[in-house]
């Protein structure tokens, strides 16, 4: 991990952010990097919700690694906090150097800190290399995830 | 639905939402209604948070079913906010009568007012009968949800 740093997503780590959406299996028809404005939008937000984490791993002051960590109240579990982690990327040419496991390590220290009872994230079913990564780290597959586009 | 109406939980609800957490296969360990502190703390958390949406259905003044909806912003699918659905539970005795679809139904009709671009929820792999009930309301079951207990 030497070069690299963790740390909360400001707002010009936004295009590199976009860029890592786009540039994946499943991003690339939903996501563009060429009109910044929607994202910046929706950055604002994230930014100012005190339940939003956007997180990079910035190396060369680059962002080359993302997630988004969402705390969650909830009744259930004795009223339990949970942190969600959604839209996990790192950059192809910074794969397999355990940046990753790196940043969601960083992302279930944080839930802990937070006093959250659980972590839980979702995965593609077809992202087979993912789902036995978040197996490595403690994750269970016990859920299915279900979605309804609108 | 003679006699229902669906609306936000107030704390006097809180009760009868954590007997039906409780009075279920995989809550009965995790939640206790003999003490209500825990969950009304959590209650005011939820109530006060606006991305954060705790619905009943009550009949004759009695929560008889709940869910709850959390608004999440994201920098994905061109800065789409997202509603997650968590903790639905009809009281025994009030299902097979249509009221857990009308209440899943309105929490996506709320999503789509708050301008979602999908409707998201995991259920456990055990639950069978509910995962019929979500395919049968549209929801695709193309994710594995991973949980990490702390």
């Amino acid at each position: 991990m030497t070069g690299y740093t963790i740390r909360r997503a400001r707002r010009e780590d936004v295009g590199a952010i976009v860029r890592m959406l786009a540039d994946d299996q499943l991003g690339a028809a939903r996501d563009d990097p060429d009109d910044l404005r929607p994202y910046l939008r929706a950055f604002e937000d994230i930014d100012a919700d005190p339940n939003q984490a956007l997180v990079v791993v910035v190396f060369r002051d680059e962002a080359v690694g993302t997630l988004q960590l969402t705390i969650i109240p909830g009744l259930a579990r004795r009223g339990a906090l949970r942190g969600q982690i959604e839209a996990v990327r790192i950059r192809a040419d910074h794969r397999g150097s355990g940046l990753g496991a790196d940043l969601v390590r960083g992302a279930i220290d944080e839930s802990r800190r937070r006093g959250c009872a659980l972590v839980q994230l979702t995965s593609d079913v077809s992202r087979v290399a993912a789902h036995r990564f978040y197996e490595r780290l403690g994750f269970v597959p016990s859920h299915t995830g279900f979605k309804l586009k609108l």
